[in-house]
Formats: structure tokens, C-alpha cells, sequence
């Protein structure tokens, strides 16, 4: 009995903004099963801003995706059929299914969540690897001390959204940056930040200096350009920068940084980091998110499109900051 | 008997390149001792890049220099008469003395040196503050492993001549970056660097490349600019720069850094520094460093302008790249 697949294929590379025709939806059938594989059902598809970076050839961490190859994504969905005897039709797995709805796997690439506690769809944020994100950058990198002032740029995202919460639990103020009031209304009211800013906002530096009356002790990056010149000038000596994303530059333009100065004048210490390099402390990170987040005291969100056909319509919007929270793709 | 004394105050503060119509020539007599002072006579003056920041009053980790003071500055000299028990005539002794030809300090501000093994100007270079500045950021901050590549800007000077050492010494590949076929050949052949590359030349990048075929584990970085860029862009992963100085900067322009994205991509750790904040680990860094240049494993080389009211025109040489190795003024 075959099984038709269908699944978007990176078509051709952005130049510039990213287009809906760089992605062509392909179909197939699903292949028979060799020893050790199982087959899944994506029920679920995460998208993220790395996904940008694939698509170009420009030097990265990850090698680019492969044009005619179906997109590389992180997916939660439910065993169908197993050749693994460690998988049984009806498990939920977490796994690289990427932008499909079906999905072959050697049984290694996959991973069982318990789903009784916590929904699916917050195992590919809060407690999936934007949560470990999060949780790696901010106390690994950042190490905030109670009473420091943690700043974090796209907080209403995925990742920005964890690190504030997890700033406040160790005992800082957390002050987010984020596009838009709506946005900014969230982080304060939903996520209990102290304070969000407006980015868009004309008196976005009045505003940001009022809201860090002792300057930026950890500035948890995303975003890069402009704001992170107005947050560089406001690091207080000794403070930490991690560098997470620098989606401003995403599209190939170069974003220059004027006052590199304060990194010196200062003694900042800078890093950049990609969560992949520590899978050996993602078990720590996910047991204490899972936690937090069972418990009420780390929220999550997610902006859930329907149906594999919006793809990638709603990876455009998530480049352009139209998500809220997590932004998956509901495909079952 | 009074003492005649002089010394250069700062008169101005430069806007853009600093003038020798910035400094005024003083005199006035030297005060009578108090109760545990010291009074000591300059032997040499050491002339530093950070003093180019304090003449201007931007936002930096010292406070500005004061109009109408003499100039700060280490000094090393001879005590002349003390109220300090712990100081007789004839030590010879280190000190904040300034840009003059005498000096009264409390006791406690100056520490004594034993000039039998080594000459008296490499306790302001080698094994003083530039030497400690070099083994602190190398060692402790740029970590180099043997086998790795380390590259130091401004290689002749004072602080990139002992980086470039230390790194060799450590098993490392040491590149320096100087201005110049003279300074170069220097760093080379005097100095033990497996190459040094000339930024006025116009076959820098292809110089640098060639120079640096496995990519650059460690950036000492004492300038900044296009020179940074250009090291940024050959960063290995998970590399580490040190930013000791960004003399690029130093007249007040904003030198944009195009290539931020490096540090995510290549996960870098980028950390400012300066000595003083490190005073805990001096003693061990002066006394491997002694001990070191004694042998003759480190090698140390001073520009030496002669007399007080050279003072300003070698600073300026300084600023312009024009000393080789650590920039001194003999006063007596």
C-alpha cells in the first residue's frame, strides 16, 4: 500500500527577501521501510529564522540546504508504521521531518516525548530547542546575577520569550525589545516582564534609557543592527553579550556596528554560540523547561498555521516578525 | 634648597589628531616632602596609546585627564630623598611620575626594582605594563593551544612584539600585522614571528591569507578597522579575540565593524579587557616575564626620544606608528 507524500523543496535561492516561489510543493509516495527506519506523521512543524540562513550559500555554521531537496525543519508527530523495535505506531516522536508531511527515520534520529502533561506543539518551543536556546545563551553564557538587568531583543519569540522569563526567576529585571505595542503588551502583561520596548516606536531610546536605569548587565541578542548599537552603548563594565541571531542582516546585507569601541572601554565579553554545539546539556536544559513550564512559571505561545500549503507563507511572516511566540505549521 | 621642576600639562584637548599645541611646558618648585612621601627623579618616561583616550572626555574605564595637570604616565627613577622608611636615595624605584622630570608619591604608589639583571627601560616595557598586558590577554584570555595560529595587530609594539613571543613560546603559529617592510622584517627576524604582514602594502589580503593558511585561532587585536575586519573574516570556529586596543579609533571616529556576523557563524568570543583590572595576577606576569627576557627568550626593543621637551613629538610618533617596540623618553 503506498503512501502519497507531499512536501515543499527549496526551488531556488533568495535573493533578498525571501519569496514564496523560492519553495515548490513536490509529492511522492512514501517509501518502504528498510531495517532500523520508522515512518512518522508530522503533526507539527517548526519554523525558524535559521532556516534563512540555509537557503543562501554564504559561509555558516550548518551546511546550505540543497535546492530540489525537501526543507530541513524540526517536526513532532506520531509513529505509523516501525521497523525499529524501539518505536511503536501510535508513539509520539520528536525529529528532523522538515516541511513535509510524512517522514522516514532511522530510529537513533528520533526522540519520544511524553505528551500528557505537556501539549505537542510547546516541545518545539519552550521545551525544544528555542527553549534550550534560551536556557544555554542566558545562564551558561549570559551567567545573570540576582539584581543585574538582562535585556533581550525579539522578546516576544520563541527564544526571547524563555530568556526573560528565565531572567526573572533568577532574580533580574528583564526588559525586552520587541516590534509593535501588541507584542510588547504580551511580554509584560502574559510573560511577566518588567518592561518592553517598542522598537518601532519614535521615542524607542527615551524610552529603552527609562527602562534601564542601570544600564544592561546581559544582552541576550537576536536581532543585531541599530538596536544592538542602542543596547552596546548602554552595557555596563564587565557585561556579557550573547550573540544568538542577528536576524537584521538575514537577507545578506551587511549591518555594520559603529560603536564597537564600547566593547573595550567596557570589557565586554561577546559570544557567539549555536545551540547544537551543547547537545551534551540539552537533557538538563529540557528536564528543567519541562518543569517551569508544567508548573505555570515559564508561559509559552504559539501562532499556529494551518495546513502544509501556508508554509511558506508563514516562514515569510516569522522573518518579517508577524508571529507571536513560537510559530509552527499544524500539518495533522 | 628648593628644586626646580617641569613638566608638560595638558593645555587642550585634540579635536582629531593630537597637536603638540595640546601640551604647555611648566615649571614650578618641587613641594617639601610630608611624612611618608617620596621624592624621585625621572629616569624614563613611558609613553602609551591609552593616554591618547584620556586627553578627550568620551566615556572610557579611567577618568579623562585633567586640564592644567601634568600629564599622567609610568615612569621609572631614583629616589632622592624619602619620608617613606621603606625608600632610600639611590633605589630605584617604578611609578605614576608622569610627564616630568621629578616626582613626589607616597610610598605606597611606587614599588622598587632590581636593575642588576635587567636594563631599567624594560621594567616599562617587556616586564612592565605592556608585558603584563600581552601575557594576560594571550594567556588568559586567548587561551592558544600548541598547533594553533595567533595573530597580534601592531606586532612591533611594545604589548603585540611580547604577544607574538609568548605565542611561540606556547607551541603557536605567531602572525603579526605591522605598518611597513622595516617593522616587519623586525618582528620576523628579530623577533622570532613565523611571518608579519604589512597593512600599507596593497597585497595585504592575499599577504595575510597566505600567512594564515589554517585560518586564525586567536586575534590579539590592539587597532581595529578594516585590519579587524580583515582578521575576522579567517576566524576558526569557537576562536577567541582579544581586544586590547582600538587605536584606529583613538581620534574620536566611529570605525564601523561590517562583519559581526562572524562572531554567530563562527561562534567567536570576543572579550575587552585592560591590565589594571587585574592587578591580582601582575606579580606572577612580571616574574615569568623577568625571567624570560633574562634569558633571552623574549626579546624587548625601545624607541627612546631624548629629554622632557620631546615628550609631545614622540607621542604623536607614537599615535603615528612611527617607534619600533615600546616608545620611551629619557628625562635623566
Amino acid at each position: 500500500m503506498s503512501i502519497p507524500n507531499r512536501g515543499w523543496v527549496l526551488a531556488s535561492r533568495p535573493d533578498g527577501p525571501v519569496q514564496e516561489s523560492n519553495f515548490r510543493l513536490v509529492e511522492a509516495d512514501v517509501p518502504p521501510l528498510e531495517e532500523g527506519q520508522v515512518l512518522a506523521r508530522v503533526h507539527y512543524l517548526s519554523l525558524d529564522p535559521y532556516m534563512r540562513n540555509r537557503m543562501g550559500t554564504a559561509k555558516s555554521y550548518a551546511p546550505a540546504q540543497a535546492l530540489d531537496q525537501v526543507m530541513v525543519g524540526r517536526t513532532i508527530g506520531s509513529v505509523l508504521e516501525s521497523r525499529d523495535p524501539g518505536y511503536r505506531p501510535g508513539e509520539i516522536v520528536l525529529g528532523a521531518g522538515g516541511w513535509q508531511l510524512f517522514h522516514v527515520a532511522d530510529g537513533p534520529g528520533l526522540s519520544k516525548v511524553d505528551t500528557r502533561v505537556l501539549p505537542e506543539p510547546v516541545f518545539l518551543g519552550a521545551v525544544g530547542m528555542p527553549g534550550v536556546t534560551a536556557w544555554y545563551g542566558l545562564l551558561k553564557i549570559g551567567r545573570p546575577r540576582s539584581g543585574e538587568t538582562v535585556v533581550v531583543s525579539a522578546a516576544s519569540g520563541a527564544v526571547g520569550s524563555v530568556v526573560g522569563q528565565l531572567a526573572k526567576l533568577n532574580g533580574c529585571r528583564a526588559v525586552g525589545i520587541a516590534g509593535g505595542s501588541p507584542k510588547c503588551q504580551h511580554v509584560v502583561e502574559k510573560l511577566g516582564f518588567d518592561a518592553c520596548i517598542d522598537y518601532k516606536s519614535t521615542t524607542f531610546l527615551d524610552a529603552f534609557q527609562a527602562a534601564t536605569p542601570s544600564g544592561i548587565d546581559v544582552l541576550f541578542e537576536n536581532v543585531g543592527g541599530w538596536v544592538l548599537e542602542a543596547a552596546l552603548d548602554r552595557m555596563n563594565p564587565f557585561g556579557r553579550i550573547v550573540v544568538c541571531g542577528l536576524i537584521a542582516g538575514y537577507n545578506g546585507e551587511q549591518i555594520p556596528l559603529r560603536n564597537v569601541r564600547a566593547i573595550l572601554v567596557n570589557r565586554l565579553a561577546v559570544q557567539g554560540f549555536i545551540v547544537t554545539d551543547h547537545l551534551d546539556q540539552w537533557s538538563e536544559a529540557i528536564g528543567e523547561l519541562g518543569t517551569l513550564v508544567a508548573q505555570g512559571r515559564v508561559k509559552h505561545h504559539e501562532t499556529i498555521a494551518e495546513g502544509l500549503e501556508n508554509a511558506p507563507r508563514a516562514f515569510i511572516g516569522l522573518l518579517r516578525g508577524e508571529n507571536l511566540g513560537k510559530q509552527l505549521v499544524k500539518l495533522a
